[in-house]
């Protein structure tokens, strides 16, 4: 199928993306049928996320990868060398600078774009794509201002083009494993549930430049100390907020029969950065980088209400010494799940007032076996070898598999905007003293009626 | 030492307890010496609790129980019983009404309370017992009306007479370790910590009587389900903030260098204990008390800010179906442990940047006992077979101790006040959709100039 020579076919079936899609009973089963049988890709942004990416699309036989975009030459050479060793055709490169990503958005052999750029030209980046008709994939962050949100959702809704956020850890194995229970109503009503991002990122925050250590940010350093660093100069929030926000949203139904009201954020004092540059052997006290103020507290804390009632609480924890956790709780009035990603020494804990013996966990091993999503069941062994312990593989295929049945994603432009909005709202709660922030709706009432779509079967 | 005969040297002596106190450079030597040989303690309450620690008074040899104040005459009968198993002389009961107490505080012959009444009793007779001149020591709770803190701040200075808040969690062995880690700076700078009260408690909301299961509560029912319950039927907030915020408060130097500042909190929708008691094989949809109408929403969430810029997080649930937990996280520039209390799987993770393996957690028994607390090694023999784990000996001892040595108490009314105050600011919190409250400073500035003395030594 050329796109162009079929856009308005193309419309007319895109049609069901946007609001119209919110009027079927049934989604899944209306688009079960593959409409598409190969999508053509360009990919905005080819650095280490990106490449991640594209490992998975390569391994695809129903992708075409038509096109790179990104300025950065050394990460485009890395990109094409993966295409080679894949046997697959040297995408078009564009890296005259920034913008050049427009001319990418311009071919007419490209269906969707996959996003993995520096925070700030997500929202740009997006609006960009579904202006020229392209369907925009977009690796995960938070807003840099409210207003891009409602404008990436007024472009979506204007263009009738589908937007996917894609949040990797929806589809960790554990979290779908969790959420299975959850919709078998084993935690029973869900009343709190927690989540974050507790990533020591200091080895990320900074290095020497390209394989040196060292606490360099900037044009100085490498991948995303280049731009990501700056962020915690500047900015005090939740930074990052949807692998924490993602899971629990998926099994609260936000935006589908639910949705977040109001949050207040609180951050502590800012430390942990300026500590690991000074203790850096590469850095000290006399380092030009021990005289920058970091913004960014070490430990931001969220609450937020939803409209039914639940609670959840964020932690962005990413300058800090500490093992990675994301520090899930899901807590229903049946039961409770308690996610310590401790590795070696324990997944977990769980609980179930029907199951379990009175006032005591239990390991969670079994109940994960027990209750695996069928979607990690049959694709086991494709996922095997993707990024994050196989979780990566769910949300590309997601992706490229909706848009094969032209069915609407699983994560779309209502949740990006929704999990975005946290960031702005955050820094901005932070900044009154930990004031209540009203998040917007951004279904402008439709949320109430949309019915959740997220991976109820083993399809996508 | 005839307390009333002794009025003007006691008040003289207790005048260090008072604002006095603070003048002095290094209260712990001040004090080492012990100067009253035996304290003489009427007990207002002999519920349950009011039992546990009449049995660690009973222990005593340098206590003289010589009154009981309670309305519950069953109560009194099972407190004398024990009193006479451990052949001491019988207390006198004043067991006439809610008010008799006042009568047992009109005595001569008593240095120091023990008030363990319901919880809308405490800053009362707290306030009562220091214009009689005895010295209280307060069970644990929150308090109904933010006034009820700075009424007893306000009566301790005027009086001279001292408060104890008898948080025993303070004394928990883990939590002590920590401290002891915490001040060999293990931690590094303290940013975020957290704590609650995560504990089933249905089953003590709700019984039939005496010994008997059932799903009443008030007047029907036994022991705290007849008066505490009610605080689930007509309140919603942090009802119990003191098992998880005074751990971390002593080990922020809370009131003594440093003071809470704001808080913000939010609850979920209430649903455990209505859905116990329709679940109950003595309850049901058509018990009358499936009518009830319970406000405390399940899980309430509070976000704390602290004049020195750290964040507490306080988690208040006890009407689900859940393994108890108080759920414990200290956290600072150089580590991090996490509490799960999960009995034989794990006690909890910890790191420190300088001691553990990159990135990966380490199980905390070889720290716990490499940094147990003195007082913990000292007494570890005493505290056997007290309540909660032996930290029951440890708060009693703490009181007994500094009265015998005119001691400061370690756990004073600025920290009752401050703990106390948790509770209303989080109900007008609540109520007003999470907004922001200010938290007063009970202590009118002395909180800069304040010297931390919980558990230094050995000693109390």
């Amino acid at each position: 199928m050329n796109y162009r020579s079929d856009r308005r076919n193309f419309i007319r079936n895109t049609a069901l993306f946007g609001a119209g899609m919110f009027l079927l009973p049934d989604h899944l089963k209306a688009f079960s049928s593959i409409k598409k049988s190969r999508v053509r890709v360009g990919q905005i942004g080819v650095g280490l996320r990106g490449q991640s990416h594209l490992d998975l699309l390569l391994r695809r036989d129903d992708v075409d990868v038509i096109a790179f975009a990104d300025p950065d030459k050394d990460m485009l050479a890395d990109a094409q060398k993966a295409v080679k060793e894949a046997g697959k055709k040297a995408p078009i490169e564009y890296s005259n600078g920034n913008t050049d990503y427009k001319n990418l958005l311009k071919r007419d052999d490209i269906d969707a774009v996959i996003i993995a750029t520096p925070w700030e030209w997500h929202s740009i980046m997006a609006i960009d794509a579904m202006n020229a008709g392209k369907i925009p994939g977009v690796e995960v962050c938070g807003a840099i201002k409210l207003q891009e949100c409602w404008d990436v959702v007024n472009t979506s809704e204007k263009t009738r083009i589908p937007v996917m956020i894609m949040e990797n850890v929806c589809y960790r194995r554990d979290v779908m494993a969790v959420l299975n229970m959850v919709r078998k109503d084993m935690f029973g009503e869900l009343l709190h549930m927690q989540g974050g991002y507790e990533h020591d990122l200091r080895e990320v925050k900074f290095n020497g430049g390209r394989d040196k250590d060292g606490v360099e940010f900037g044009a100085k350093a490498f991948s995303e100390a280049k731009w990501r660093t700056e962020h915690s100069v500047k900015r005090n929030g939740e930074l990052y907020p949807t692998h924490g926000l993602g899971p629990v949203a998926t099994m609260l139904n936000v935006n589908r029969g639910n949705r977040l009201t109001k949050l207040s954020s609180v951050a502590t004092k800012a430390r942990g950065l300026h500590r690991y540059i000074v203790k850096h052997p590469l850095g000290g006290p006399n380092h030009p980088n021990a005289k920058v103020q970091f913004k960014l507290g070490d430990i931001v804390t969220t609450q937020i209400q939803t409209a039914n009632g639940e609670t959840i609480v964020l932690t962005h924890d990413t300058s800090s010494p500490r093992p990675y956790n994301l520090g899930f709780r899901v807590q229903g009035t049946n039961g409770i799940w308690q996610d310590y990603h401790a590795g070696e020494l324990n997944a977990g804990f769980i609980y179930f007032e029907d199951k379990s013996k009175p006032h005591t966990w239990e390991n969670t091993e079994a109940y994960m076996k027990e209750h695996d999503h069928p979607l990690w069941k049959r694709f086991e062994n494709d996922a095997k070898g993707a990024g994050h312990g196989g979780m990566d593989f769910f949300v590309v295929n997601s992706f490229i598999e909706s848009i094969k049945r032209e069915a609407p994603f699983p994560l779309d432009v209502y949740d990006y905007a929704t999990w975005y909005s946290i960031t702005p709202l955050s820094e901005k709660s932070i900044a009154e003293g930990g004031m209540v922030q009203n998040i917007p709706d951004f279904t402008r009432g439709q949320w109430k009626n949309r019915k959740p779509i997220f991976c109820f079967d083993d399809q996508y």
